[in-house]
C-alpha cells in the first residue's frame, strides 16, 4: 500500500484549509491567513467529486487561477497539499508550473510525502511540454533548500521579487486618473 | 492624443517576438531566447482580432496561461508589452497578477510607458478583487528597483526562488518509477 496523489474536490476544502492554518504555524504567520472555506472554493479550480482517478478540473480562470493537489496515506488520512497555479516563462513560449505552497502535516513527516508531491508536479509539467516547475522559499530555511536542492532545484539567486499589496495596489491602479 | 492600452490579438505577435528579442538583448541573454511567432500564437490567450476595445481574451488554460499587454504610441508604434498570468495567495484564498515581462522600447523611454502598463495591471487587480501585483527583478538592476519602489512595490528579499528545468526536471518526474 502506498499514499495516493489526485487533484483537490470540494469535499477536501476542510482538510485543506487546515494544512493551510498548519503551514502558516509553523512559519509563526497564522495571523496572515485570511482563508476561509468559502473562499478556497471560489477559488481554487477542482476535479468532479466522487472519484479519487479524477484526471481533469474545472477551467482555470483569473477568479479560479490555483489547482490543488492531496495526499492521501495509506491510513486514510489526507496528509499533504501541493497549491499550484500555471505560469509561463517569455524566452521560451512554453508554459510551466509555480507551487505556490507544499504542505506534509507534522505527523507524517519523513515518509516521502514531499518528494512524492513534487514529482506528481515534475509529471504534469513534462505532460503539458512545459518548461519549468518553480516555487519560493525562505532564506532562512536551510533544510528545505538543501532537500530541494537534491532533487534537483536550482536556487535562483540573482532574482528578487517586487511586490504591490493593499493600499499601495488601489493607489497605483488611480496614479493616472 | 495619448498612448492606448489593449490586450494583444494575433496579428500583434511579430511586434511582441521583436520586444522579447530586445530586452533579451538588452539583458545580454539573446542566445537563450526560444520564443518563436508559432509557440508565441500556441501559448498566449489574445483578444478577438480587429478591434482595439477588447475588453477580453480567449480563455486561459495550462497551454495558454499567458496574457500580453500592448501599448501603442499616439504616433501608432507598438512601444511596450506586459506579459502576465494569474497567480495565487493561498494566505489570502485570492488570485492576483504575476508580470513575467516588462518592455518599453529603447527609442520610446522616459515617456511614462512602463507606468502606464503597470498601472493597467493594477487596475486588473483590483477588478479581479485580487490580492497582488507581484514580479522578479534583477538584483543589480538598481534603475529599475529605484522605480519599482517610487510606484509603491516592496522588495520580497526573504524569499529566493527554486526552479527544476530541462534533463533534471524529466529525472525528477521519473524519480519515483
Amino acid at each position: 500500500m502506498s499514499a495516493t496523489v489526485r487533484f483537490a474536490t470540494r469535499e477536501d476544502v476542510p482538510a485543506i484549509l487546515d494544512l493551510i492554518r498548519e503551514l502558516a504555524d509553523y512559519e509563526k504567520e497564522l495571523h496572515s491567513v485570511e482563508a476561509t472555506e468559502e473562499k478556497l472554493l471560489s477559488t481554487i479550480a477542482f476535479a468532479p467529486s466522487g472519484g479519487d482517478a479524477s484526471t481533469t478540473t474545472e477551467p482555470i480562470s483569473s477568479s479560479k487561477p490555483a489547482r490543488c493537489l492531496v495526499l492521501t496515506t495509506p491510513e486514510g488520512i489526507k496528509a499533504g497539499i501541493a497549491l499550484y497555479f500555471y505560469n509561463y516563462s517569455t524566452w521560451r513560449a512554453k508554459p510551466g508550473i509555480y507551487l505556490e505552497d507544499l504542505y506534509v502535516k507534522q505527523s507524517e513527516r519523513k515518509k516521502g510525502y514531499g518528494k512524492r508531491l513534487l514529482v506528481e508536479l515534475a509529471k504534469e509539467v513534462v505532460a503539458m511540454d512545459g518548461g519549468r516547475l518553480d516555487w519560493s522559499v525562505l532564506k532562512w530555511n536551510e533544510p528545505s533548500i538543501k532537500f530541494y536542492e537534491s532533487i534537483g532545484a536550482v536556487m535562483q539567486s540573482e532574482w528578487v521579487g517586487m511586490r504591490v499589496e493593499g493600499e499601495r495596489l488601489n493607489k497605483l491602479a488611480s496614479m493616472l486618473d
